[in-house]
């Protein structure tokens, strides 16, 4: 254990790149005094550290759509802070921001990437990694942009009861939909239903995704939203309805694989109903953030979307067993690290 | 071995569903007189039939596109014939027709998606069982219309001396374009090369696919034919251009499998190049053939498109072995079954 004081920078480094599950060795706890800001930048102290599953493809080597984080640099995620010291005009001590400021109690920043919280609005800051943060763009856009979903159509999101897909099947709700979606356990699937306003949730536990699925969709789904791969990628393709856009956002049954990945079978379905898959980055909207912020900070405003967060609290040496929440599925909504800060 | 009179029409039904490939035994030959068309109808006397890799599938129980052909049914196939017998105004005896007549001698028809030919262009006939008719415009709407093709860009075809391969490659040389191809063996390669102006040609038989790609085209490709899927689906996922289109239109590699087939492995390639994978049937376009066949023709008379065909002269009992010369490869081009009638 480092010694903490007031002016210490505690952060994990990648150490090595994992094999299979991520293990808490396969990261350096390193201490550092806290940085003073050069002209221009300003010093942030993290308060909430958000957790995603694409945090595990970071961690390998290989460039997929952003570098892999190097051996030895911080780890990278996302998180909210505070400003607490500053060189910089825009950011002044006080401010509350969003940025990439990994794995660690204080990051120092340019402004660069870096959202500041508006403190005005009704809704606790967290949601800025949730529901008005990459959580919510990710679904909004995934859906509207890539899926092309219309009122009327019906979605079926996989991983529902995760961060983005919670808010996917909040967002058909709104706009005007049919959701079916699948999750790990009743106890989630009731979740999905009777809080979150499902129209079915399947639970691919202990029931045939493609089955139930075809029951509750006779019709075929207008939209599949896939954070999960594997064969649940195949049970969606298999109930397509003509036209149907399959939006592949993740594939989290795959990530820690430590074998070659099975491809989906069912992909010839895409010719069959003259349907589309099509990946999805949430950084390439980065210029339109304020597209998908903007409703979706006035529906969370009238209590028509809720932003769902799994917050364990802890310092960032949590932070290992706290990833693998993701991975086995014992999160409901955004996993987030609270520092206590 | 049926009695053949000039008033006989000789057809072949479906008779079994085949198990992998198909086999003489599948069909049943049976002979009838020839029929009279009644009022609004006409015959016609079928002189070259189509063979597609679609056919197989068409073999098969299940809805897939269209319904499978039915047991006791004439097998589906088009083709290109003349009206010998006619109480339809629009179909006077004489004309050159193509449409969907079957495995048989003779067809009636209500003139229901039937094409009259123009003969008063100056290309043979056949041409409108390839460059001309539902291969060519396959070829055109896969590239343009789904593959969004834009000149300048790159584009990799599998099954490129197939019929629809070879079109593609050849549209995408006129619009401007680089193409790669797949086929197998050197001298398919060769011709790829060669006869009709193909950037590069890999032989599937003897290359790393992937590899050779990845020479051939090192900042990826912006459009993927894939009239094959299997292992060269994976080598053209794995090399892909930002925001790259994968045309589905085929995967004869898989179509006599009796096992359940493989899925693309590197499908997360869409994800972190934001590509596209999406269906294409050309009968979706039927209303649009024109938009196909003026420029194809007119590519055609200036010499600078070639209808390559494969044509095999025979009576209709060599249909099977004809068929699989597809399957084998040993087609160049269109594959044709010539009745000589």
């Amino acid at each position: 254990m480092t010694d903490v004081s007031p002016n210490t920078n505690r952060k994990l480094l990648l150490d090595r790149r994992p094999v299979g599950f991520a293990k808490e060795s396969d990261w350096k706890l390193v201490s550092e005094p806290v940085p003073v800001p050069d002209e221009g930048r300003f010093v942030v102290r993290v308060r909430q550290i958000s957790l995603d599953p694409a945090m595990r493809g970071w961690m390998n080597s290989g460039r997929s759509y952003i570098p892999p984080v190097a051996i030895g640099e911080v780890m990278r995620a996302f998180a909210l802070g505070e400003v607490v010291d500053s060189k910089a005009t825009d950011f002044p001590v006080g401010t509350l921001v969003t940025g990439a400021f990994g794995v660690q109690e204080y990051a120092v920043s340019s402004g660069d990437g870096v959202s500041v919280i508006n403190q005005n609005l009704d809704v606790p800051a967290s949601a800025y990694l949730g529901v008005l943060g990459i959580t919510g763009a990710t679904a909004y856009f995934g859906l509207t942009d890539v899926g092309e979903f219309q009122p009327g159509q019906t979605v079926f999101v996989s991983g529902a009861a995760g961060a983005v897909g919670s808010t996917v099947g909040q967002i058909v709700k709104i706009l005007g939909g049919k959701v079916i979606g699948t999750a790990g356990g009743r106890a989630k699937c009731d979740f999905l239903v009777n809080e979150l306003g499902f129209d079915g949730a399947i639970d691919y536990k202990s029931e045939n995704v493609g089955e139930e699925l075809r029951r509750l969709a006779p019709g075929g789904v207008n939209v599949f939203f896939d954070n999960v791969g594997g064969e649940i990628l195949d049970a969606g393709l298999s109930n397509l309805a003509m036209r149907a856009r399959v939006v592949v956002c993740g594939a989290i049954s795959q990530y820690n694989s430590t074998e070659v990945t099975a491809g989906p079978t069912n992909y010839r379905a895409l010719l069959v109903k003259r349907a589309r898959m099509e990946g999805m980055v949430v950084f390439d909207y980065e210029d339109r953030m304020a597209e998908a912020v903007t409703p979706l900070a006035q529906w969370m405003s009238e209590g028509k979307l809720n932003n769902i967060e799994d917050i364990v609290t802890g310092s960032i040496l949590e932070f290992p067993q706290t990833l693998m929440r993701l991975f086995e599925g014992q999160n409901v909504g955004k996993q987030i690290l609270d520092l206590g800060a």
